[in-house]
């Protein structure tokens, strides 16, 4: 490919935003903090999903933007996020997605280059699946990436998934900053199911989970639920680096 | 964190560049590709080193943006390359640094994301360590470390070994992709040490080394050195994937 002074007309100048996937468990889904866009098409109003991002400001880290949009947008505090991927195709931007970015910023965007942020440790206060005051809502992930999120918000999801899962071969800790305090089998298991998005046989888990000296049985069981109350667990993380001494 | 119409001000425009870490065993050791740079400063001519990187166009993919950026400064023509990470900190333009780019692109730039690239795979050409015709040269790892590269390279470097370590860790295949296609042990080991940064012992390796069915020895040996000879080996792809799929 040749450089010549044309092609560098366009050069540089680029609109850059981060969007946070921050994923959560109630029961036994795990879901996703989505906001809802609402705007006019052809006179009529029409909604969609998007992921909690916004542009970042010059001279703003991208760490503490990432924390600022999330906070501004949803009102979660500290989040520990982690970056996991820049995207940048041209095609991120369908002509909703521009029209919306025109009415929200009042000037027009061509090309728009998003980082993108995964949440990993559970989220400070208790999931309201009812937020209906503002317009953040959690979306169960598997509804989520059926639907036609904004920009190319279905494809940052799915690989915030597969950069967690990556994250959790190196290290399943991880994957325990996800549930809560106290779990229960079926928890642990539909976890390792979305993130590694495959179906585990039943019993074959039970078997290697109670071969896991960190993860210890509690004398406490759920309550008030119509089916067999379920054990609680809890992750011993002292005995879970103990483990991982041994492997290295 | 208030949100108030002074702070939109400073808004959303952004200078963004790739940066790419292209590693490459030759003998025993590990070099990275870096870039002469020279400048004036005080009448007096200095340089130091940096990445092959720059600006990314406007409606640029970012992928291609570094193929682009890679094969107009170093003439590495379709070498495959990984994301690896964004790199946005405030303190990443040093008041040289930010000379630099003015000299250069004839503008003030107070703030430049980037996106950092590591090339996996082996570079198409041989490893040409005396490149004096042109300002790219082959660095071994650990002398550029020491040095005090342009911009963040330093970090840049070192986050790019350990997303190269942790897809490793996943794949170890990608290890492979960095040696020649006969390889000695000592290679192999070197290579070890250099992505998991830590002394590895000889025997021991050895021992577990011979018990990959995947690494297969050749009945060639070194030629014209004045050591005792060694043998090579080679990758064998399909052993390996065989041996993959028994631990899934």
């Amino acid at each position: 490919m040749k450089t010549n002074a044309s092609s560098k007309v366009g050069l540089s100048v680029n609109h850059m935003s981060v969007d946070c996937v921050v994923l959560g468990l109630s029961g036994s889904t795990l879901y996703v903090l989505l906001i809802k866009r609402e705007m006019e098409e052809n006179g009529e109003k029409v909604f969609d999903y998007k992921l909690p991002g916004g542009l970042i400001y010059t001279d703003e880290d991208l760490d503490n933007a990432a924390s600022r949009v999330l906070q501004e947008l949803t009102g979660v505090r500290n989040q520990r996020m982690m970056q996991f991927k820049a995207f940048g195709s041209r095609d991120r931007i369908s002509p909703r997605d521009s029209q919306w970015l025109k009415d929200t910023l009042h000037q027009e965007i061509r090309s728009l280059v998003t980082i993108g942020y995964v949440a990993i440790g559970r989220i400070g206060r208790k999931l309201n699946l009812h937020n209906a005051g503002n317009e953040v809502c959690w979306v169960p992930v598997n509804e989520a990436l059926k639907m036609k999120l904004a920009f190319d918000h279905n494809t940052i999801i799915n690989e915030a998934l597969q950069a967690t899962r990556k994250h959790a071969d190196a290290d399943p800790a991880v994957l325990y900053t996800l549930l809560p305090h106290k779990f229960t089998a079926l928890q642990l298991r539909m976890l390792y199911e979305f993130i590694y998005n495959k179906e585990i046989d039943v019993r074959n888990f039970k078997k290697k989970m109670v071969q896991l000296a960190y993860i210890e049985p509690l004398n406490e069981y759920e309550q008030g639920v119509a089916h067999r109350a379920a054990r609680y667990y809890r992750f011993n993380r002292v005995k879970y680096k103990k483990s991982r001494r041994g492997t290295e």
